[in-house]
């Protein structure tokens, strides 16, 4: 299969570590999107919505939307599972992980910060607040919502990783390299931690893929 | 089951059409989002992030995020499905759910509209104009992949509705209601108009919810 990727997009960020811990192998194809890439011909006719990720199967089908790759991997390779097997389990895996991608990511992407800087004239300390302001309240949800649940364990559920600690060390890492910390998150931090200590997720981290600057 | 609503709430009418197409019955609780309901603590309590769609279980437990809830009654109550049978199929229609759910309704929900609005000094017309940059986008996204997907039927994904449907109805109304129209989106338009012919999706509609103004 084929993954269509940049170093910095956090969303693929989320599926490299759910390939990763599948033991999937991939073909990565860049798609630069500081040069405009996602808005040319050659990737629209990938992905008409001309956002990353796309995954693309060796039969060509195409499969879109981080959220609906993760699922995607989790049905075809179950080992080791992304969502736990009770119904309500994977309602709470699914609503923590929809944390990140439908309420705090969508706010931060370039398309829209980059819109906001330009039409109301913020500077780069401007959307950097913007960006921690978005996610500082995702990390208010994602606390309130582990810091009182007997089903938080040494990760968002129980003591493996799911789904749900994907998005949040996607969530936890843009808002680390926009200057945001994690003290007033304390279980977000403790399983940031947790993850990041984790090989598999940490080769997936942005500043370690090709053409990310050098950290400072 | 209790389901915490609000007339307005675009994600609790998704949440409302999935009940009525599996035949659910459920107890509707307001949370007046226009006088700040989901702020105070009775509602904090059912649910740290305070925003709706919130179902609550009769054991009490809490089903949360619109899409979550939609899987969480899709596998409880399998009939009829609002995902189709196939890996592929599913990540598709999940894949289009998504446009919505997490590249869309995030930027124009009234957390984030007002605080544009207020930060950056819109009027009424510049935030219906915020409202329909966004839905537009996501539009736009919609016709790219309906269009030209074989998989495309009457509705979104075959000939029967899926979770796909139940989200771009939710759009639509969304944009309709901020002035927007669907001239351009033919695909999508037809498949919207199929969706409220039902009156499955139409009595679910956030104007024909108790406390919504009355249609002009």
């Amino acid at each position: 299969m084929k993954v269509y990727t940049y170093w910095r997009s956090l969303a693929t960020f989320r599926v490299r570590i759910a390939l990763n811990l599948k033991g999937l192998t991939y073909e990565p194809i860049e798609v630069n999107l500081d040069a405009g890439d996602q808005h040319q011909p050659a990737y629209k006719n990938v992905n008409p919505q001309m956002v990353i990720p796309s995954l693309v199967l060796d039969d060509g089908s195409l499969i879109y939307q981080s959220a609906a790759i993760l699922e995607y991997l989790d049905e075809v390779y179950p080992k080791p599972p992304l969502l736990p097997a009770d119904a309500k389990g994977r309602a709470r895996v699914r609503a923590l992980s929809l944390i990140t991608v439908a309420d705090s990511h969508p706010l931060i992407t370039p398309r829209v910060r980059n819109y906001v800087a330009t039409t109301y004239g913020l500077d780069d300390e401007g959307k950097a607040g913007w960006v921690r302001r978005w996610f500082a309240q995702g990390l208010d949800a994602y606390e309130g919502h582990l810091s009182r649940d007997a089903a938080t364990g040494t990760y968002c559920h129980g003591d493996l990783p799911t789904m749900a600690d994907l998005c949040l060390a996607s969530h936890c890492a843009g808002y680390t390299v926009f200057k945001g910390t994690l003290d007033r998150h304390p279980t977000v931090k403790r399983i940031y931690e947790r993850c990041m200590a984790d090989e598999r997720f940490a080769s997936a981290h942005p500043l370690r893929q090709p053409g990310a600057p050098k950290a400072h």
